[in-house]
């Protein structure tokens, strides 16, 4: 393996950073810098969540895009509001998608606090979503991989500003791969592998990861 | 809590980054893009990882700088060659601290596989160490709390390349501590979050985590 005298860039999304740095916001950075603003219509601190408005309405496995090294993909998507508003079944109906439906994955929905100027402030609200196959789809269910959805939203006075219709609003989700059979690492350092990039753990173990850096000579 | 029309940007160790990206380097990209480079006297991809070179000499808590707001440090040091060589009492020895000394932690050194071009290749060895106080010293090991090191040395056919002297090597380290009594999280979700800053986290409870993040306004 040769070595290049001039460090290696790596394109990340939109922005170019040197090896070793990841896209890896806080549940308040992905709220405060990115969905706020999104919600608003304000500019974004960088171009790395793509819009994908019909998010829910396609099976997991058809989300475009490639995952990022460590399995995790981040989208832009519209919801609408009856989906937060009604639970249950109305949830399930507006969130059925080809092959199954998004279903929340127990427990509740944890409130998204921005710690600024000493304070804390409820600024969103993280939702765990895990997707639900119909019988006989989705081979990768089979394998023991579930797929599983973070959606984050607005809290609710901030929920009716600048969006998209009064019926609608934005949302930001992080979408990944998670074993269903977890491995229990007997220590903090087994747990922080797991977002490196490592072939030998469970929990990556059947996310086809595709990486979408790409290197960049640089100047 | 206002919210400011240009995005933020945040300066992270020498670096200037949209809020959200973070420097969690793989293994590889640590030996390959950093270690390497440092040995051979080569330019750095970004000045995040700064020289420590008595690194070993120093109690855990006197090691200066703040951790990243995920309680990480990373640091390059310079390991006598002996160190290497020998186990046991010789390495206790050259790596006592005022107040203890760095173990290793147990299981066999990791090797650091680059995956370039297809194929593996050694280009590294990752030695997890933890650090023992002696009696009665080291108030954080009371509280619960052990002081992990991932000793990160360039695997044996590039040592003596380009190092400090015959008998010295570079070497980079992450330090950071962790529950001594973790809880066992039921699944890949649970351990993700340990990444995030997420106060309710029994492994970063006890890390004093002063962020060395600062904002910067954009251009």
């Amino acid at each position: 393996m040769e070595m290049r005298v001039a460090p290696v860039l790596v394109r990340y999304g939109g922005v170019v950073l040197p090896p070793g740095f990841r896209f890896h916001p806080t549940d308040e950075e992905l709220v405060v810098q990115y969905l706020r603003r999104k919600a608003f219509g304000l500019p974004l601190p960088a171009a790395v969540i793509p819009d994908l408005c019909n998010l829910y309405k396609l099976d997991p496995w058809d989300i475009p895009g490639a995952a990022s090294d460590d399995g995790e993909r981040y989208f832009f998507a519209v919801r609408p509001a009856a989906a937060a508003a009604g639970g249950g079944r109305c949830r399930r109906q507006l969130q059925a998608t080809a092959s199954g439906f998004w279903k929340p994955a127990g427990g509740r929905d944890k409130p998204v606090l921005a710690s600024r100027y000493g304070g804390s402030h409820l600024v969103g609200v993280k939702k765990d979503m895990v997707f639900v196959p119909r019988r006989g789809k989705g081979s990768e269910a089979a394998a023991g991989c579930s797929w599983v959805m973070h959606e984050y939203s607005l809290a609710l006075p901030l929920r009716n500003k600048g969006c998209l219709a009064q019926a609608e609003e934005w949302v930001v989700c992080r979408i990944f791969q998670r074993s269903r059979s977890p491995r229990r690492p007997a220590d903090h350092d087994a747990r922080r592998t797991q977002r490196r990039r490592s072939p030998s753990t469970s929990a990556s173990s059947c996310v086809t990861s595709s990486s979408d850096q790409e290197e960049v000579s640089s100047g």
